[in-house]
């Protein structure tokens, strides 16, 4: 194990199947969003699954351990965090099942055809507000500004990647939901589903998970809200259930 | 009072400044959903403000009592339920603050010119199908089912009626939240606010309520979760405080 670990990263357990996951401190680490779309994405026997901008590889490999899909991929532009992910992927022996690509987003039709993939995830930057930013260049900002890729061009993709009636799931901030059902059903993906995780019960809520369908139509179902914290410190019991801690 | 009210009507008190309104218990009678949008618009000082598809008068006659607002319309097609709501009016003895108008929502810009008001509420109906309506003229099918306007009908002449940065505010069904946006969007009306009224704390959502204003930037915000019970016939205290009963 010592040679696909670094010094300066650590190991994280993720609570499913002994799976583990290298993060390096310093860089982007995976949160939970992460965690949530990983439960809130269906990904059925057989089913080819493709994570957009896939960081750390959270993603394909909680999706491994809680799904019967086939076979699973990660798109990241990033080099390091790519090679990092791919060293994950070889720590949990799931070399078969998953496969970190290093790519562009903005390319991701050119690099797997059009039409070809069962379902679609992601977790793309949140933020559209560069001002200030100290470093564009670093891991955080890149992961969550859109430096390299705009709302636009995850949804195009995705899209473009998805065959008819293929899904796919996002996470973002609830402020933008109205651009995102906007960019959703201009490349004629339907939003079907979607849940809003409020931290508290009388918070606003901070995230929002959205399932949509290549060609499906109109008709959403708002679920029952995620409610992460019962008290300061103490998670909901869903939460819980969620990173395996119950 | 006798000659306001009919010996088939009845007379609800509506807890707040002694108002009361006359209904009739065989025909629509407002529901929980006006009582919520109240509370979620906002009618300041001095401001102009016209509810689409009134029926019993219910938002202008709550709307009087909870804000600062000068004047307040309430547009109604069905002739029974706007002499009803204007009988309302004189009842609470309200008539130099609202005006019962019968008309149709569609031709709203057309009666009260393009521009001239400073906030729309509207609880226009929720269904688009009417496939086994037995009495598609009965009032309570009317309020119900989008048989004589459509949502878009309702935000077209929202948005032709309201003056630049004008409010509006709607409650709807979940299920159509994708199409509200794109509805208000289409017309130049950004959603800038938005609250999910859920049943229980773990069930889905029945209701949205929706603030747009005309021509303004883009950017939501998504409110605290509005729960209505805590058990089986018992409210939350935040829906004891809405009905005045705390």
């Amino acid at each position: 194990m010592e040679n696909l670990v670094r010094s300066d990263e650590r190991i994280d357990d993720l609570q499913i199947n002994g799976y583990k996951i290298i993060q390096h401190p310093d860089k982007f680490c995976f949160g939970m969003d992460a965690v949530l779309l990983s439960s809130f994405a269906k990904v059925r026997e057989g089913e080819k699954a493709l994570d957009l901008g896939t960081g750390t590889g959270i993603l394909p490999i909680l999706l491994e351990a809680k799904t019967e899909g086939e076979h699973f991929i990660g798109l990241e532009i990033q080099h390091e965090s790519a090679e990092m992910a791919n060293r994950s992927v070889l720590l949990n022996g799931l070399q078969d099942k998953i496969e970190i690509i290093e790519g562009d987003i903005k390319e991701a039709s050119a690099i797997f055809g059009k039409g070809k993939i069962d379902v679609v995830t992601s977790n793309p930057p949140y933020m559209t507000n560069h001002h200030g930013l100290k470093n564009p260049n670093d891991a955080k900002a890149i992961a969550r500004h859109e430096l390299l890729c705009s709302l636009d061009d995850v949804v195009r993709e995705t899209a473009a990647v998805l065959k008819p009636r293929g899904r796919c799931y996002f996470v973002h901030r609830p402020k933008r939901l109205v651009e995102i059902f906007e960019a959703m059903r201009k490349y004629r993906i339907e939003p079907k589903r979607m849940r809003l995780v409020y931290p508290y019960v009388d918070k606003e809520p901070n995230m929002v998970l959205v399932e949509g369908v290549r060609g499906g139509g109109a008709q959403l179902t708002v679920e029952a809200p995620l409610i992460v914290y019962e008290n300061p410190g103490e998670y909901t019991k869903e939460i819980y259930e969620i990173y395996g801690m119950n």
